[in-house]
């Protein structure tokens, strides 16, 4: 038999792809080497949403304890929550398989190869089986990536996967990459009251955003007593004795507990037989054209292609490609813009241009709009006022929207809604938005005076 | 001097409205007989929030407790808490008043009632004061309603003002009126450990709510251990003895420490000489036309014309009456959709039709589609399962949403703004919705198969 769609991967893009093209009636098989639901699920997003959801009573009680409004403490019982994030990913997980049972797909467990024209080839418990396609689908993500000297050892040096399977919290923690994944991380570490420091090679922390947001992040950070170091290069870590020792180019040392590095996540393409099949590597991501096509019928989805490394733009890519070979629809992918989200405590998000690029692609009619978290009652509410709204304008239109502060990850979809629909001024008084709510900072952010870049 | 516009009463609605027009240009006069910020800011939304956010470590913790991962207690000081709300009023109201004077208006302090032509008479601390106006909008709200034998006696007898300013936290409420305000504050007494029992006429908690979303609240309370007495009429309420006493039309008497009157507002209309100025009162509400004026160059906004009790609507309705009374815009005012959220945990949120509304519009072509919040990975993150999302579609369109569940709030902008945009299953994948997000148990429900109703 020869299977309509062969997808490679099980995480957010190639489940949701398999299952779209099998409600589409195609015959799908879905081939998965390691768990069900890829990194996203089992060693990503998922686990450390449990994490900071578990924690959040420290915050909130924090936060108020500061007000002298509230005192007592709240114990988290680390082993007990690791039991509770592995009994969600498992039932996560049955829930996945049945439903690829329930719509016909085959899953396949074991390492997929392309293995010449329309086929695959899965290296699986009982051998090497060998599936036939008309289409196939490469969703194989993404993985740590560590620089010369920074490789974990599995005992005090941890990269994300090994963080989350971690038996105990340690006391001390260095975080070498001071972006998302080792943030969220390190906030988690805080509230367990771990002593943290953070190292970045940037000179700021989350380089990738606004830079007011980064000052935002590192004023929250230098009350929370971290030891942040920016402008530092890492020469190496390893474990001696029971500690993890990271040296620096200078060659000072510190040590902890144990070291996270959280440098980048790097595409999985090898030993695939993808070069073989006529597919193109670029700095090992799959190039695509405007059709995520890597090849005549071979597709290329989420952080495998390295378009942009997160869920739900792979989630996104898979809709399209299971329409596309369904042919339900034609011409290129358009994704819209992609929201970012920090979680915890403060969040962050952010949504289409950043101020400094709408500068770049309109210098003389970029403006800027913005509120002050402070402002907001549910802030003031959380005991939690830092941060603020940022709205980006061009030619009188929305083009970004970035926040940081107190649940601002909640500002992602209307923020994303409205980039996407390119609101002008005029736009803002057509739709009420909830008072009191902290919704409502976006709408002070977006109704404030602009000012120009 | 003439005032371009009077406003009387500051609350959302008059507030803005001297906000916007002053900035239109025009020369403004605001009264008020109490404080500034109106009943939302200082006996209602506002207070509350701040109650709810300061105890939700309580709730926070718990949730985990019942998980078996955490452990330890959150004790709440309540003068302090009570404290901290009136320094935030108080700072609220002073950053109110130095906008009011940035932009020139007149804040006149007193008691406003239409005297003539023209005028209106402010009974100040200093004499009566009469000023003139080309334009006037009332904007006086609402305050408690009671039915005979249930009035406050201040004591143990409360309205929600009397609620909100008690100095201690009562052992055991009893609530009468099972509607968003008595719940919202029942919940705060519950995170305070009071023994709560709620009573309704009606056969259903929160009985303007969909059926299911009523039979959702219901399970928590039970859960919670809350006495919820439903179709029983109370036939008087008295402190005696300081114990609440409240007795059933059947003669059974109940009591607790301290009873809450929550069963409804009324506007303020009382002794205002408005019928004498030709504002035609309906059941104490005034009476508007589509252009919200109540007689000609005197508008009625907010919970005073009765249209509906929320702050939102009455900034909404500002934002019009400002524009059109400056000149700027013509025709009637349309509102769009207006959302409503219950506060805590766990949360309502409506926007547009609900399920039985849009059947009555239109039988042939009603459906509805839902999910459930334990679907949701954020919401299984705070250990808050309960709960479900449910879209009402007609002729295809998305006409309402209502949510109840952890932090369900969160998709109210999000779904006024599908509901405004009428948005069909076509655009639902047009827009990324970050992953993971509580939002996405919106987007599962909209893309969930429909089902006629």
């Amino acid at each position: 038999m020869t299977y309509d769609l062969i997808v490679i991967g099980s995480g957010p893009g190639g489940f949701d792809c398999a299952v779209e093209a099998a409600e589409y009636g195609l015959k799908v098989a879905l081939v998965e080497k390691d768990f069900l639901g890829g990194t996203c699920l089992n060693r990503g997003c998922i686990p450390t949403k449990l994490w900071l959801g578990a924690t959040s009573a420290i915050d909130e009680l924090h936060n108020q304890a500061k007000m002298k409004v509230a005192s007592g403490e709240v114990n988290i019982d680390f082993a007990a929550l690791q039991g509770r994030v592995q009994k969600h990913l498992v039932g996560t997980r049955k829930a996945m398989a049945m439903q690829l049972k329930k719509l016909g797909i085959d899953l396949v467990e074991g390492f997929g190869k392309l293995s010449g024209e329309g086929k695959v080839d899965v290296e699986t418990e009982d051998g090497t089986v060998t599936l036939e396609y008309k289409n196939l689908v490469i969703a194989s993500g993404s993985k740590p990536i560590f620089f010369p000297g920074l490789e974990p050892d599995g005992d005090c040096v941890l990269d994300s996967n090994m963080f989350l399977s971690m038996e105990t919290m340690p006391t001390s923690l260095i975080v070498v990459g001071a972006g998302f994944i080792g943030l969220e991380m390190a906030q988690v570490a805080h509230r367990f009251g771990a002593k943290v420091t953070v190292i970045d090679a940037m000179d700021r922390v989350a380089p990738l955003e606004d830079p007011e947001v980064s000052k935002a992040l590192r004023s929250t950070f230098k009350r929370w007593k971290w030891d942040v170091q920016l402008e530092k290069r890492v020469s190496g870590v390893k474990t001696v004795d029971g500690k993890a020792v990271l040296t620096f180019d200078t060659r000072d040392k510190i040590e902890a507990d144990a070291v996270l590095v959280a440098v980048g996540r790097g595409p999985v393409t090898s030993d695939m037989g993808l070069e073989e099949a006529g597919v193109t590597l670029e700095f090992n991501k799959i190039a695509v054209d405007e059709t995520l096509q890597a090849a005549p019928n071979i597709y290329a989805i989420g952080d495998v292609n390295g378009i942009i490394q997160l869920a739900h733009a792979a989630a996104h890519q898979a809709h399209y490609v299971a329409a596309r070979i369904a042919g339900k629809i034609d011409g290129d992918y358009a994704s819209g813009p992609v929201p970012s989200v920090l979680y915890g405590a403060p969040e962050v998000m952010r949504v289409g241009l950043l101020e400094n690029e709408a500068f770049l692609m309109d210098h003389e009619n970029c403006e800027t709009s913005r509120a002050q978290m402070a402002a907001n009652p549910m802030a003031q509410a959380h005991a939690a006022t830092q941060g603020f709204v940022k709205v980006v304008w061009s030619s009188g239109k929305v083009v970004g929207v970035t926040a940081v502060g107190h649940d601002v990850s909640r500002l992602t979809t209307p923020a994303t809604m409205i980039v996407q629909q390119g609101w002008t001024k005029d736009d803002v008084y057509g739709t009420i938005f909830p008072h009191p709510s902290l919704d409502e900072s976006l709408l002070q952010a977006l109704k404030a005076e602009k000012k120009s870049v």
